[in-house]
């Protein structure tokens, strides 16, 4: 029997914790029934967890609760996170692979107190010289992975390269049938366009022809969904922006087309008409689909999901939890950096 | 009798030069049949002008050509500019600012090319530290100016207080009744957030207590078009990746729009009945709108219209020249710096 893949879960993190996480769970283990090759341990307060689950019907032999008194709250910064956060639900989540008790860590609490305390607890790979969030973003041809999306505001050369090297992996753990193509963003496509650090980056991308990933050149923000790279190499000052600026324009749009369709009575009912490909047209598009983002360059992977998904956005970061897991993520980063340090 | 507002124009520049220029005059002219305070001075080849005149019927006594003989061309980079486009349609349309001739210029034509000889030909103004590229966002308020788009990769403080002071100044030349609101573009609302120079930046503008515009402190990417804060400021590298994903994002979401709406048989039909929804809808949303991108810090304003807009896109920033002309641009940028200057 192959070893289990075995995630652990800060079921006290993010709003309407502990329900939110363990509806999620449930959604998760009801599109998995046939599979046996996971274990699930929770991480909160025992009497929640145990009300929860039994409220959810969820008597599965392949979920552990793991009793924690406390739990990280909302107000807590990420200078006193240390000071504050030993033994609640996401510092024992975290700890446990430390110990050899799990694969990866899911929390959907405090996004800068996971991450400092990952980096404590699990510390940086050796040959990383920063880690990095990633994100899934949809695009025309299905998803792709871009990096960093804020955990390090300036970066240099060496940072953007161990990025490509690190999100090449990722995608590939998520998709392993493909050959990873991987891209710098940009503000034009012509090799003398941008900073001195990605002109830098380029170079050193392209003379590597390395044998785990495709270097695509540069990428605009106008071709980031087009489908045409897997992976979106940038510093985590311009990711977020990028991020949180196509969040706004699809909300934007989305907005508009609402109203739209409740101007007047005949909009009213061209709704009505128009209900299975609006329903088609949400689901297509639906964040939840992509929520999740994943601390890389630690000894462990963590995922974030977002703290105010519901039940179904939970599941998906569940899913990518276990997808990444059976796709020997950390395995992928460890041969896609030492093959960067053969280069040198 | 005040002076008429007289608008130069590039009439070679852009896809379909000078058809698209002279029809994009003409709704113009439709629109505008009541006024008789502008001149037009078309620049390019005077029997191409002559002849599409004729073909849209335009016979305006407002309506000048000036013969150039040639064109800047596609392939032209700024390198090599100022050697080739001396004369061009382009340069002369920029020059006739500096001769008295026009108090704006309108360009369709190559980008690169327009911002170095609008650079050389109207020269920094003396209290500008770096020119900006700023363009105008729909929001739900309405639009935004936000600026630099491009033109500078890197800003410090002193830049990004520069452009606060100019698109402030914009936004008030088209909004005359507005004080505008002016927020920096970052990755978090808290004070602590960001780079060294945005912080910077931050406590400057905090500290200035500008009687020209309200500082409304950091704006992350999702709330640019909340319609909240009216002038965004940020360096030209975030800006265009900014702009670019909202763009890229706009139409992802649009082309799924339209996708589902031809998947099926069904859906097809439910299109029918929402063909007035769906046609307002693109009506609200439609980029050509804000089409024109103004080049703020010279001696004298400069307009780039897309190449590849169409006549209607190319209305819009005519409109866009004769609007903020009309609303005194360059005495307001002269004002909110001379005030920035006396707080020193």
């Amino acid at each position: 029997m192959t070893k289990k893949i075995t995630i652990a879960i800060d079921a006290m993190g993010g709003e309407n914790a502990p329900t939110k996480n363990v509806q999620g769970l449930k959604i998760f283990l009801d599109k998995n029934k046939n599979s046996k090759d996971f274990i699930i341990n929770l991480y909160g307060k025992e009497n929640l967890l145990r009300e929860a689950l039994k409220n959810n019907k969820l008597f599965n032999e392949n979920i552990n609760i793991i009793h924690t008194d406390s739990v990280v709250s909302d107000e807590e910064t990420p200078l006193t996170a240390i000071k504050n956060s030993k033994n609640t639900s996401m510092w024992n989540a975290v700890k446990s692979q430390v110990d050899g008790n799990a694969d990866i860590t899911l929390s959907a609490g405090n996004t800068g107190v996971l991450f400092v305390i990952s980096k404590m607890i699990l510390k940086m790979m050796k040959d990383v010289s920063k880690p990095a969030l990633a994100g899934l973003w949809p695009s025309k041809k299905g998803m792709c992975v871009v990096l960093d999306l804020g955990a390090n505001i300036e970066c240099d050369e060496k940072n953007l390269i161990d990025f490509a090297e690190m999100g090449a992996a990722l995608y590939k753990s998520i998709f392993p049938e493909d050959m990873p193509k991987v891209s710098l963003l940009n503000i034009g496509s012509e090799e003398i366009k941008g900073t001195e650090v990605l002109k830098k980056t380029f170079l050193n991308l392209k003379d590597l022809k390395d044998k785990n990933f495709t270097f695509n050149g540069y990428i605009e923000g106008n071709n980031i969904m087009d489908g045409d790279s897997n992976v979106i190499v940038t510093d985590g000052f311009t990711g977020n922006i990028a991020l949180k600026t196509a969040e706004g324009t699809a909300k934007f749009v989305i907005d508009n087309l609402k109203k739209t369709f409740s101007d007047s009575i005949l909009a009213k009912i061209s709704l009505l008409f128009s209900y299975f490909s609006l329903k088609k047209f949400k689901s297509k598009l639906d964040a939840r689909k992509y929520n999740g983002a994943i601390f890389l360059g630690l000894n462990g992977p963590v995922v974030k999901s977002h703290g105010g998904t519901d039940a179904l956005g939970f599941y998906y970061s569940i899913d990518l939890c276990y997808r990444i897991i059976k796709g020997d993520l950390m395995s992928q980063i460890h041969n896609n950096l030492d093959h960067l340090n053969e280069q040198k």
